[in-house]
């Protein structure tokens, strides 16, 4: 007897075809079989901040402070726009960072996913094509397939995208490209960052073509390591070919689910419009903690805390992945100089869907190559993610001999 | 000099054909005219709850305890699915009210609006038809045309949808029907309740025509009087008819952005992988704000103080539309059983529009009822949404005569 019988609807059949293209997260997948396993793990899969950097004392100081003196206005509706006051400090911060941006091109997201969720949904129809790195984010990857979007895929090198290659296959007829997807900064996996001087000719390039730029850039405030280099949002001086979309996850806390995109006011306007029906507007308690913890100035003191430490834990990892694989013919893996992940590439030919499963009876977890790619991944799938943000630290040496071991057994065919 | 050109991105030109669809919401362009309006407005215009009826003390108390003994797990990444604690306490709540439904038939959503947006993104082809009630509500509306669905209205009368003009229409050959859009309690914005033996018939006519019923629900709680109705879903007895989509927005705070569905379970696994390209999951602290309010029994007595208030309030604007309407001919509303809105109609006609206007300048704000239509709103031109949730209480009697005042100026030819 099945308590939930499904008697009438054949769901499966009534999808419609973004329904059916919906996939899953890769990385979720890897994530729930992790959850299966018995034996402690230590995570590098995840691409989530460290559980005991969140500011708590000054959360709960503004939570109560929140609660006792605004209380009624948070707990009912806000504006689709977002928080005044956040939205203002953003763009103060922004323009303060080289590009010249007023409060009403700020729209504020129910986190960095949501801003390229409505990019998207805004700009996709079923074909068009959108340039993205190989590797890049998983979920940037969904959502473009969701709307039926397809891809032009560019490697990275140690130096970000092979914006050369992009001008080449551009100048060669790529089809009906509209957009190009790009994380310049510490870049999600590989760890890479564009140049400067790509930076300067991937803008050139989308101007050339009529290209909008959605840059997304959630790491680039935790910089371990030489010299700043300005947003394509700033190199572009408000001519609006770069949709900037942006995060709190990663520099202040995901649980709280507010992010923002960066645009000309009148595609913020269109964006309000499509949140409407979306998700209305973004929590506000959240936004109101982000806002009040912004504007005593404790943002910035806490970025800087977060880059020491962040700082220390890849150094200890690369550290780690020397002594572990230094002898290991074909074995390298990205310096990165800031942000959360590390990107290993094996020999040609290696399996690391395999590879993860044995990491996993060792007790290692870390994200397989293939769930970067746009395509069908046999390009990365010698490939993988470390994160050395979320595991403890005193965990990163133990976990990168696990992989080792499991690296050991894969080699001896196990 | 434009400090922000825009150069060289023809944007409306790339937006995509949904990006074209996309319009606001008709309800927020009403209350962006009332910001722009200096005197002082009595708002009957939102559907927002009362801002004094929040539970502070608790919601303080209770915030409190989040942050100092889960802080880092509220602060980081949740499961896509929502909180586990408050995915258990929904089904059992739901079961208790007569549907058989399991947690994993549950998924936390980013408010109701979020849970319409996951249904009509995963089931509408463009083209494909959806049966809505006439009136219905704005933003199901614009999200069914955000993804190019188009409309099946049915008029509603004092026992809701006119189920038998439904079974009409289907029988003549109908169009690509797929989904029947309903709001079957206490409907926003007529107030009507959909009758016992209409929802068995809606019912029947799904099951026999194949169709999907997507039940949004959100008013239900809020009984001032008589008996409590089962549920679509409750009288489906979980063959799978029935997507119920609901919200806490009305039962305890819209700015937490926490909803829910229902649904049979691979379709919330489908669901699942849509939201993790969309907004990953929804905000922690909402989520367990709410989930330590339900455990504790606090959001069942809450529920019982609003429908206190909530009915004196809607006696109070239905003693004062009689005082103030009563010997206007061709005026009538309805009186609602619960919820948060009365409907008006006035003689065939009416230009609401224009009283709207008028009404601004009397400090009165209610929404034209052409808000609230599919197609080209004239059938309900002359109709007029009225809340009576959000304004103070004793503010209700001025705003009714006020409105007495915008309309003897509109029939004087004002």
């Amino acid at each position: 007897m099945n308590s939930h019988p499904v008697a009438d609807i054949p769901y499966p059949q009534l999808y419609a075809r973004r329904g059916t293209a919906i996939r899953g997260s890769a990385i979720d997948q890897s994530l729930s079989l992790l959850e299966r396993v018995e034996r402690d793990v230590i995570a590098f899969a995840m691409g989530c901040p460290d559980n005991e950097a969140f500011p708590l004392e000054s959360l709960r100081r503004l939570s109560r402070a929140i609660m006792a003196e605004e209380g009624p206005q948070v707990l009912n509706y806000g504006s689709t726009e977002g928080d005044a006051e956040l939205r203002r400090f953003l763009a103060a911060r922004v323009t303060a960072r080289g590009a010249r941006v007023t409060p009403e091109q700020v729209l504020i997201t129910t986190g960095g996913m949501q801003g390229l969720d409505l990019v998207f949904k805004l700009f996709l129809n079923p074909g068009d094509r959108v340039v993205v790195e190989q590797p890049t984010y998983t979920n940037a990857i969904a959502t473009i397939a969701n709307y039926e979007g397809t891809f032009l895929e560019i490697p990275v090198d140690a130096d970000g995208m092979r914006v050369d290659q992009l001008a080449d296959r551009l100048a060669a007829g790529a089809g009906d490209v509209k957009l190009i997807y790009v994380v310049p900064t510490f870049q999600n996996p590989a760890g890479v960052t564009l140049s400067l001087e790509r930076r300067v000719a991937l803008l050139e390039l989308a101007r050339r073509h009529r290209l909008i730029i959605v840059e997304d850039d959630p790491y680039a405030e935790l910089r371990f390591e030489g010299k700043e280099l300005p947003s394509l949002l700033a190199l572009d001086g408000g001519a609006g070919t770069v949709l900037s979309v942006n995060t709190f996850a990663k520099i202040f806390s995901p649980g709280v689910r507010v992010g923002w995109v960066i645009a000309p006011a009148r595609v913020v306007e269109k964006m309000v419009a499509a949140r409407q029906s979306m998700d209305t507007c973004t929590n506000q308690v959240g936004q109101r903690l982000i806002s009040r913890f912004c504007a005593g100035g404790e943002l910035e003191r806490h970025v800087l805390r977060l880059r020491e430490e962040y700082r220390s834990r890849r150094d200890r990892m690369l550290a780690d992945l020397s002594a572990a694989f230094g002898d290991v013919p074909g074995v390298q893996w990205t310096r990165p100089a800031g942000g959360f992940f590390i990107w290993m590439t094996l020999p040609a030919g290696t399996d690391t869907e395999r590879l993860f499963r044995l990491g996993l009876e060792e007790g290692v977890a870390f994200i397989p190559g293939a769930a970067f790619a746009a395509g069908d991944g046999k390009a990365l799938a010698h490939c993988l993610r470390l994160n050395f943000t979320y595991p403890p630290a005193d965990r990163i040496t133990e976990g990168v001999w696990r992989l080792r071991r499991a690296y050991g057994r894969l080699l001896a065919g196990d």
